[in-house]
């Protein structure tokens, strides 16, 4: 019998979905999107989960709790925006242990109250309990979106336009900053974090925002995506989730792809591939889209909104580099 | 500043509430009872979430993950059971350290899916990561309840009957057993455990059932109580809880609270105070109800719903034991 190292954590959620069958008529979409669609009659609910571990998603050596509380909800958030849904209401189950006071869980639930406020949802519900070692959250969310707005992985077509939010790469390269101003305070305690002109990019790694401004925007052009997805583990993942769930390929150009100049002179700082922090590199939070050719004139108004790509008729994905040289986008290794 | 431990589990989420309001129209009830209460126009979702977490709720030495995947689908349908509505969905987020095989991934979600047919629920989602320590399971539930069948625990009034359903103190005696064949086992692992004749005592513990059995019984009878909750923490403090929420008093008479023989002959080999086991221990997931006066014969044909008490107007809450004496419930300390 494999490992789960070796099913990798795809391959354990397709093995779960496998396994599962859905049985209730009010089930429209289970397992397998960035939310599950639950039928309401007169419209759709869209219900996401995600769990974030201590020493797994957060290091608190440098996530202050505030911001962890204020991401938490921004990445429920972006499950239901990638879904062309409004966000509601979300449950917070929080598992602590007693290293931490009140005054940690009072700060964690100041951004949690920020998050909300942020993206207009309630906080309704949860649970919270001891834990023997760190820090769990559980935030699951519940959107809303009329039927005829619903956007899933699947629905691309053939030279449909590949669309993406915001600028890519930033995330990654933030991580590496702290982990590095990590390393050095580790190294001489008394060092001041030099953080300052990486701010946009600790920023995006510490407190990303769900883009539900581009989900308002898309509204008032009138254009529904054929299909979106967020990106949390970076944009080569998702094209093959895309790509997998549409049929499609998909040819990207990195030359297209917005990328902030701090997060390119850091990549060259850290001696990094700048196609390996912007293609693999994942947590940036933006959406990743397909729409139709003829709603290319609508979305031109939206100024954070950038083709990048198109779906092709080979069924493979491609990566176009500025060189014009042509890799395959393959998928990742388990991380 | 108070400690987590002076504040206790109540106690923050009391004051997680009162930090928190609701501004979107359709959350009907937020934080504060079994379930949240949305309102989709035609009827109402309700939305719950448990986080449990080994070492806190379980313990792997002897629970085993088929059984704990069942009870983690189990006590969130409670939760909804609780509320007068009927299950639908869940989504099923796992954090688990590499110490554990896929065959136990396989063997937890057995129970989840044997959780799944049992109450009719459709796995929809959830959220899959590694964890430095041990088994995190975060269960959230979606249900589905009409608008004049809803029950919360604010709504009994005076003269009320109060009802259980089945027998407590079972799942409390029951991980005294368990708990004691461990400890012998540890100090003799040749050990074979002996639990034929502790087997219901254990099987509450280790794979409860939500009372979703008298939801459809209540429903056949045209009955709605007028509050409802499940015993998750002990009938104790779920009487402080409806007492709280309704601003009324309970008066509870030991003598006719249902408990199993097994329980009470346990109870007497252990030296606890069978008081202690059936109105302190928790994990029963039994249902704590009252209904209204004239509706007491038409509840008299369900066989596993109990009276034990009734709504008083003293505003204050009683236990009156087989002696006549009377004691106040009064909070339990932090656990």
């Amino acid at each position: 019998m494999k490992k789960l190292e070796e099913l990798g954590e795809f391959g354990l959620i397709d093995r779960i979905k496998s396994q599962t069958s859905l049985k209730n008529t009010t089930s429209f979409v289970g397992i397998g999107d960035d939310a599950a669609v639950i039928d309401q009659g007169s419209h759709y609910s869209l219900l996401s989960t995600d769990l974030m571990v201590e020493g797994v998603h957060f290091d608190l050596a440098y996530h202050p709790l505030k911001h962890l509380g204020y991401k938490a909800v921004a990445v429920n958030v972006s499950d239901i925006a990638a879904m062309n849904g409004i966000p509601k209401q979300i449950t917070v189950s929080i598992a602590i242990s007693n290293r931490f006071g009140l005054a940690a869980v009072d700060e964690l639930y100041e951004g949690i109250h920020l998050g909300c406020e942020a993206y207009n949802v309630d906080l309704v519900g949860g649970d919270t309990t001891a834990s023997r070692a760190g820090i769990v959250i559980s935030v699951s969310v519940l959107g809303e979106v009329t039927k005829d707005k619903l956007v899933l992985r699947s629905g691309s077509r053939e030279n449909d336009i590949l669309c993406v939010t915001g600028d890519l790469g930033a995330a990654y390269m933030g991580v590496q900053v702290l982990e590095r101003e990590k390393q050095e305070f580790l190294a001489n305690p008394n060092m001041q974090p030099q953080l300052e002109n990486k701010s946009y990019l600790v920023g995006k790694q510490l407190k990303p925002d769900a883009r539900m401004d581009i989900i308002h925007e898309l509204a008032e052009k009138g254009v529904v995506p054929t299909s979106m997805m967020d990106i949390s583990d970076g944009l080569a993942s998702e094209i093959l989730h895309l790509s997998k769930a549409s049929g499609n390929g998909f040819t990207v150009f990195f030359d297209n792809i917005p990328i902030e100049n701090l997060t390119l002179e850091t990549s060259t700082e850290f001696n990094i591939n700048p196609v390996v922090a912007v293609v693999n590199g994942g947590e940036d939070y933006e959406l990743l889209m397909t729409i139709k050719q003829e709603d290319y004139e609508n979305i031109k108004g939206i100024l954070d909104l950038t083709p990048i790509g198109f779906v092709n008729n080979e069924k493979m994905n491609w990566l176009v580099l500025n060189s014009g040289e042509k890799t395959e986008i393959k998928a990742p290794g388990w991380k």
